[in-house]
């Protein structure tokens, strides 16, 4: 067992707090990474808040990770040390059902195993990537190019995987008119991801404020939701609608949007059901769909595309004794575009 | 101008009354029908109650229409004197946009022109099949094959394609498991055509009333949706989901028995929103999906398929004089499985 630095939360209410968690001994096919930089996804903050229901304290949250492999198990054969890696959202999975043999492990029937505030194979509850190091399966390791700066790259394995995903699926590409809803961490990656796919990029943002920023990353037009014109001028605009808010949206609005069997995929999550007017999906064949994260050798695949397309997520680096500070800020969508810790600092 | 006999409702809440309605004089491509059998369809019922919106009384009604061709504009080319045909939910569209081109004429984005209460070219309001003649453009008027009895085709118009398109656009065929949710008109048909197409086909009903019917038309499984076991022993089972029914459903709990990359499709339309966990969504990147009738060719692709596989609906055949009452009978579900008007008793 291998006791390491880390930062946690202790409860639902207070801030986190500098600790240690323990890591286990490297299993035949384990990898111990040592972590240089974690990105602070909405997601975690949701957890150790414990909006998305009850969780065990003290946790360590975080599942953009990206360090490099310091030791291997004996029958490790993807991945060396030294190697430039990346963890993301899961660690495992069943490995034996349709969706994972499918290559779908985000959509293992028995549930993957979330990188944090999961119960592990051991049973202990998974602990994830503010901290200095982890332990984890071989099969769960992404290689990070190193076209990509290192910093950059962790936002990738959530807010990257998250979005592109859906995109790919819906085959954003030439011809196609992609909306992404929301410019935050996962909207901004969303509009980069589209746009070097080949898609017409329009950003839906609540104000025009990040509009420059939009247009840099490659979107083609930038509207105002909270300009009611906006709807009636984009109505059914789109082929494909990416839904990054995790706050209640109009939904029906948002619907009478998209073209002749379009579709609304949404990767925010948020805990209220959207009231859907069957009515808003009859015209025009709509489709109101989720996507959850990716499978692991698609997340391979879109760490490579961003290397050959040269596109890496924006972010703000902070210290270790700024994640609580950073965490309201995210809450007050007052970042550009992701918080990412340099885990030095907890060395 | 011709003056036919018809029956209309006079408001929202009184019966529906013996009457006459004025079709206009045959243009260039126009075909008068004279109607053998109308089906009643739940939609008429919603729409002279004003469940769907204000109406203009006297209003006739239907739109299942089948019949034959008694005289023709000077330029139809596509239908001649004798013809059997048929009429279904629509008798015009604008023809120019992106989906009347691509023979997607139910999704105009003008808005096709429904066959009764809507606004037709002429400004008048259209008035549907409970009449002894209809005059249509010739382009919106099907060929109805000789292999199907022509009361049981009538309601192929409406709930044959309205439960065909969605089938065939989410591509059920052998090796898919489709459920189908009601047993009514819609419902039924669902099962005969999804059977025909190859799928296996599960029907999930309030009861197990309707179940050796249910059998007799092709599905292989039947489930009672009171009992909460089925949504247990269905989980994660369905590539589609096709629901027929009006009535607010637990959206999340079918959502639910969907499997990874699953399709749930209403055809039905409650007029209330559904209120659509995301988190339901998201387990499987599953779809909510509307369809709306279908295309005029594939109105007829529907028509020819079931001339060739000997389907057809389950009709129980009324007088003029028995419509109120059916009316009644829809509402309470007491119907196998659709009524339709023999039109003679209105001559």
């Amino acid at each position: 067992m291998l006791t390491v630095n880390a930062i946690a939360a202790t409860s639902a209410t207070e801030p986190l707090v500098r600790t240690t968690v323990e890591r286990r001994d490297l299993g035949p096919r384990d990898i111990l990474i040592e972590i240089s930089y974690a990105g602070i996804c909405h997601s975690d903050i949701h957890t150790v808040r414990g909006d998305w229901g009850r969780v065990a304290y003290p946790l360590t949250v975080g599942h953009e990770i990206v360090g490099h492999v310091t030791a291997v198990g004996p029958e490790v054969t993807r991945h060396a040390v030294g190697d430039r890696v990346g963890v993301g959202c899961m660690v495992n999975s069943c490995r034996e059902c349709a969706n994972c043999r499918a290559g779908q492990e985000q959509y293992c029937e028995a549930g993957n195993t979330g990188t944090y505030a999961a119960v592990d194979r051991d049973g202990t509850i998974t602990q994830g990537g503010y901290s200095t190091h982890i332990v984890v399966d071989q099969d769960f390791v992404l290689r990070v190019p190193t076209e990509i700066p290192i910093e950059a790259a962790a936002p990738l394995l959530c807010a990257g995987i998250t979005t592109y995903s859906p995109l790919a699926h819906w085959k954003a590409g030439p011809g196609k008119k992609v909306a992404v809803v929301g410019m935050g961490g996962l909207g901004h990656m969303a509009v980069k991801l589209a746009a070097a796919m080949g898609a017409e990029v329009t950003v839906l943002s609540q104000t025009l404020g990040k509009k420059d920023d939009g247009l840099a990353f490659g979107a083609q037009h930038y509207y105002a939701t909270s300009d009611p014109a906006t709807f009636e001028a984009l109505r059914n605009g789109f082929d494909l609608i990416v839904n990054t808010v995790s706050a209640p949206i109009d939904i029906n609005q948002y619907l009478s949007l998209l073209r002749l069997d379009g579709t609304l995929v949404s990767v925010g999550a948020p805990p209220e059901p959207l009231p859907v007017q069957v009515f808003s999906l009859f015209g025009g064949r709509r489709s109101f769909a989720g996507s959850s994260i990716g499978g692991i050798a698609e997340t391979q695949e879109m760490l490579d595309f961003c290397a050959e397309r040269g596109i890496a997520a924006e972010v703000e680096v902070i210290g270790a004794d700024q994640v609580n500070d950073a965490y309201e800020r995210v809450l007050k969508s007052d970042v550009r575009y992701r918080f990412v810790i340099d885990v030095d600092t907890l060395r």
